[in-house]
């Protein structure tokens, strides 16, 4: 049997074949049109995998289950999308029902970051691990909580908001509204605010000669070259990014014990290079000094959403 | 079937037989002996259950198991607590190896806390919920976590510590090392240091007329006495103590989504006088300003332990 997965964005929808195992067989992508109305949008999905199934030689009677990922308030049992706030009208959207019409296999839907870190658990650096929790480091700071190898949003489908977690009492506002979220501090954008900051406070820095000195334009990959380049403020700004990281992973152990976390988004393309200074201040943020989860960078990358989500079938 | 249950505490063991629904059949409490060898007081543990059984008119035929409760490092799989600080002579202990020398039914351990949630979680105030989180405010802040209706304690046991993260970096100093945990704020004894702190701050406040001056004994109870009074300074202490609880309230409901959050311990049998002040600040602490997670008191008091620990065997 094959699995089928989509990845719906704001931008794309990527749909793929996956094995048993994991392996990608094909895959492809059309754009997501988000301005359209929402039934246009799901039965572009439906075709997208349809197609996809056709052209490969295949027929529904090889494909276990389709799996999609959406970014907003899932509610999987139902098959429903409250809410999205990255497509034009996206407000109780039934999705399964809508892929039913066309799709003769059964049909599940998930949060995108609980499908992304699915799909890392599974086949990605968790290594097939039953508790693993995924952080990605993006605009925001989002989470996939695995436990005994399923997805775990809470009672009501919209816990995991790991990022909506204060670790500043008092501290800087959250797009959410609260004060000193972990989000706010660790997600990439965080990392780019501590680099304007000494960019602005030290125009010695070579973090105002990046993007031509256009410091709106800085991105996580700037700080980090900066500091590379031996530049001292552009290493602070990344010890300081690196201790937030740590503090929150810290209250993640303590709570969660997971087997892996793993460490997704833009920063973590850096690897050892975020990796070593976050491990400097973990070891004195957990409880006894010392923890069996390791923490690691993520594999698949943008796949990680269409393995995910294909995956839903299976468990 | 009658389910045992064994509370092991440092001063006391108790023990209870109970029904399938929870009920409290009969129960009985001996003196630790904490300066033991650890043989001698595993034995003692077995030997209450078996005169208990025995005193009421049953055999271990009628026995399903037997579940104890212990705090400290365990490891539920093997039977082993590795380490409790509360004994003089508890490393490594093989609990339910030496129990099952004279118990003939399965017998299960526990770390004390998870099982008071789990007693909490079934025939508490958690109305048998299966997502279900019991925060224990004492010496310090205790978590039972429950997950699709049973315990969750991490890949590798030790997980469950949600009073070990951190809600205020750089804040006070935690006796885990960390700074700025959530218990050093919001166990009953972050609740005592901020009355204490009034109290010396404010010669007129009633806290100083407390114990007979004694503000060295002040405890919650105090407090909220001087609270009732009318004594701002004691009001102002118990604002400051519910805004702290309220906001890792929010962080708990914002990754888990419990259906129930269970507040046990000193402070909560303030029943309302606690609660109002934390609903209060949790409004503008949860993520998308509401929440469905029911934030109540515990129920059960001192007979969570052995109710829990009767039903590890029943999971």
């Amino acid at each position: 049997m094959i699995y089928a997965g989509i990845d719906l964005g704001g931008t794309t929808i990527k749909a793929a074949l996956i094995s048993e195992n994991g392996e990608i067989l094909c895959k492809k992508s059309i754009p997501t049109g988000a301005e359209r109305p929402h039934r246009e949008i799901v039965e572009d999905m439906a075709n997208l995998i349809t197609g996809l199934v056709e052209e490969q030689g295949y027929t529904f009677d090889d494909v276990h289950s389709v799996g999609v990922g959406v970014p907003g308030a899932i509610d999987p049992v139902n098959g429903v999308c409250y809410f999205s706030a990255n497509f034009a009208d996206f407000r109780d959207v039934h999705i399964t029902d809508i892929m039913k019409e066309t799709i003769p296999v059964p049909i599940y839907i998930e949060n995108d970051a609980n499908v992304a870190g699915l799909g890392e658990a599974m086949f990605g650096a968790g290594n097939g691990a039953k508790n693993c929790i995924t952080i990605t480091l993006g605009t925001g700071l989002g989470g996939g909580i695995i436990i005994d190898g399923k997805i775990f949003s809470g009672a009501f489908f919209g816990g995991g908001e790991m990022g909506h977690q204060v670790i500043v009492v008092d501290g800087l506002l959250c797009n959410c509204g609260r004060k000193g979220c972990w989000e706010v501090y660790s997600s990439a954008t965080g990392l780019i605010r501590m680099g304007k900051k000494r960019a602005i406070d030290h125009p010695n820095s070579k973090l105002n000669l990046m993007e031509d000195g256009k410091i709106n334009q800085l991105n996580a990959k700037d700080i980090f070259d900066a500091a590379n380049e031996g530049d001292p403020y552009a290493q602070d700004a990344i010890e300081e990014y690196a201790r937030y990281l740590a503090i929150g992973l810290g209250n993640t152990i303590n709570v969660f014990q997971p087997e892996y976390i793993i460490i997704g988004g833009g920063p973590s393309a850096q690897r050892d290079k975020l990796l070593n200074p976050v491990m400097k201040y973990l070891r004195s943020e957990v409880y006894g000094g010392q923890t069996r989860t390791q923490v690691v960078i993520a594999k698949l990358g943008n796949d990680a959403g269409v393995v995910g989500a294909a995956m839903l079938g299976k468990q």
